[in-house]
């Protein structure tokens, strides 16, 4: 399998978004809100992600939501706003596509495509995501083994791409506490079989905000090679996933937290 | 929500798929291969599922499967072999779509569209197929809550949709001597929760083919509205999940102990 | 393994409580209060269950409850009062023992020994009530496999015990809709690999007392050896799990349903 | 509740095992092998652990299998080799208790009880062990939410103990490349709600030797007050579990990454 660490004779491919390198002794950093909301939102949010040291932005354009009846995303109009931001701040973005059909319209705007957890099985849009010369960020599938995980980043590999980075994101577990289970232990995992670089969120992992610092720092500590963390400057109004997002004030105390965890464990941030 | 009992004044839509009604005294049996393998088992399959009593047939053209070496289904080809076997037996086929490119061709053979488990939670592709004017067969995600399976079934509805089935087939949990476990509580639930007539599959929902026969009774003993059940002429032979399938003499058998069960909750078949 | 249908020479051993069997054609119904409250209530509840056709009677003395603030259970004064409800109705009962310290009191009363859930890997206790000479009623865990299940009654029948059987109650899995998932796919998986006698409790196994009825047919026609169902006169004034409780007469209603299914399977009641 | 932080008027209560605090800035180490095998072996690995900084030891005399057939403990020698083990190397241990009846016998050798995962439940065992004046480690049920466990360690609370350890050991989920998977949401989940100290055990919590060292060095980025692991001289020849152990060499390889670690969240160990 094209994931597994001896499936190159010439050494593992290096994974890059722009000048970013995943996987290397330097931790990955990105984040930004749940969902584009409105251009003011975006861009004071991408500031302080930038302020803070994130080295990519996030975002939300299209939404995967459980209700038709709650709010689904700016669309194409959240893109443009993620691309305005990145040229504000130099970041380059990731945001989630959906369907095939909107390979081409994401695509054209962001720097890397997200695959979100309910896609992960979704084989037609990693197929296409793999073959459309973009980087791709996959998260585990929230009722996926990490052998399905590695599977289903085979079905991206396969159609060339190498830029490809892998995301734990919690799982359904019986535990009411938190929204989901981030399962840390995929982290080791993962990086036991794979040279893919892996990064934590530790935002929708758990869906607690109080939970997302010590859980990043847990995150960095097992091994992860970045994480991906939401942000919202005023979490109680968010259109989407309030109660896991951080403020830009708390995001600057976890980075800080964070990079001595990271040097602990002989990384960087 | 449309999904509800009360949503409609005039009284519940009738579902049907041609002459076929869903959710009415008369239980509908849904048989054929998991995959369509070739012209010679479709047709053979097919004809054995009329005999035993079959009111549609089934068959994957198009197939979501873990790893992307294993057999990924004969594509328009199997479109073909399930039209020709609606043909020779004059019964509808239910088939899957894996992506809203695939809907139109998809939709030009088929008489009604599955969205499978690992589609559950894709709206782009839920309301697609909701909106284009072909009943709808849409599988319980297999980490997903009953109410999500609901509001997923709403995407569907609100695209128009009236001709929607819904089916339980199983979720994962902790126990390893099954599949996935078919969880029959989701029938009485759903039942309560809504008008949308609600099937189980046992091959799925239990990968044991000593397990369908008794839990195919179970699950019309539990309320269901029908059951869709894997046929395969040399399980040990198929292509995929042949495990979990029926021959066309244990699907004969399992058919007659049926019709007892379905009598004694004042249900025929 | 004792519990494995081959390891008896001279066939295998007849499973009796008193003068009712488990196991055989006829199926045995089980009913009676979760919690023994108050000797009207007890008695009350019954009669109730002898007139609807149970075989024995079911309640709580000792009751193993999540917080130390609940309501304990009336303890040996509940043993008396279950006592009293035999010697009136004729019926044999069966509670539940929580530690072995308490299994002399027990076994002084009672008919049957209940291990529930949360002592099904309780080795100690398995033991001890295995050879104390009674009849044992093992509950499935709720995080349990099947295999589990099975080695725990190995503990039981290791030591002596041959009137031992076995009930699923639900298991613990991601579903917020009901309070455990009643894994009927456990009942065919444990019929084909014991010979022991297996029933259902569908009322711990859903928590819902909508659901009770259904699931309880449901477990007929999966090959259940019969059904244990929790009684209250008056559900919302139950000090325990009321929500999940059958009144005396919707129990009456269950039974004549019941009994349809059980002849569509071949069984009676 | 008791197990909340503002219960105390006066403050929270410090815990104690003889010389060893539990909770402080520094934190806990407790290793030694899953089960006592024999003299040799466990004056061997109570030798390594406490070169290698261990605060406790640990052992295993009475063990809960889940096959009748496997190896149950030495029994009262295990606790007398653990009493030598206690008395070359002047640390205290904990070994766990299955039973009421070994209560007494168990509390004449250890320093502290434990309660395993499978007997959190165990409502008797609770009281008992929370009433006989020795401190008290409660690993959590690896089907219990974090809300049972607490209502769990209340328990043990109300019955007079103050020298409370919870430990997160890993619950029940559909992963399989794990053995259990390790809850660290619980870590800080927990200590947000209670003043007791949390330990976590990365060794059952994974079952996977490789996983042990990423998910310890988590377990303290997390929020941890200390560690439990098992250590085996020949984990390939261990009697219960020797996949998931530390070597002698790999552990103190591991306290060295671990102090990094702690001194990261401003802990000592």
């Amino acid at each position: 399998m094209l994931f597994e660490k001896d499936s190159f004779s010439g050494g593992v491919p290096e994974v890059h978004v722009g000048p970013v390198r995943f996987g290397g002794k330097k931790l990955v950093l990105i984040a930004g809100p749940c969902t584009v909301e409105s251009r003011e939102q975006m861009l004071e949010l991408a500031c302080a992600a930038k302020e803070a040291g994130a080295d990519l932005l996030r975002g939300g354009a299209y939404k995967p939501r459980t209700s038709p009846l709650s709010f689904q995303g700016l669309e194409e109009k959240g893109l443009e706003l993620l691309a305005e931001a990145r040229e504000k701040t130099g970041l380059p973005f990731v945001t989630e596509v959906l369907d095939t059909t909107q390979l081409e319209t994401v695509a054209a705007y962001a720097d890397m495509l997200q695959i979100g957890s309910r896609n992960m099985c979704n084989t037609v849009l990693l197929r296409k995501a793999g073959g459309c010369g973009k980087p791709v960020f996959l998260k585990r599938g929230m009722c996926s083994t990490v052998e399905e995980f590695l599977l289903a980043a085979e079905y991206v590999l396969r159609e060339g791409c190498r830029n490809l980075v892998l995301c734990e994101r919690g799982i359904r577990t019986f535990e009411t506490g938190t929204r989901f289970t981030l399962d840390l232990n995929a982290i080791p995992l993962l990086k036991k079989r794979t040279w893919l670089p892996v990064l934590a969120d530790p935002s929708h992992g758990t869906g607690v905000s109080d939970l997302v610092a010590p859980m990043a720092r847990a995150s960095v500590a097992a091994g992860a090679d970045g994480i991906m963390v939401e942000l919202h400057a005023n979490p109680k109004k968010a259109l989407c996933d309030g109660s896991q997002c951080e403020t830009p004030e708390s995001f600057f105390e976890m980075v800080r937290s964070l990079r001595a965890v990271a040097e602990a464990v002989c990384r960087t941030l």
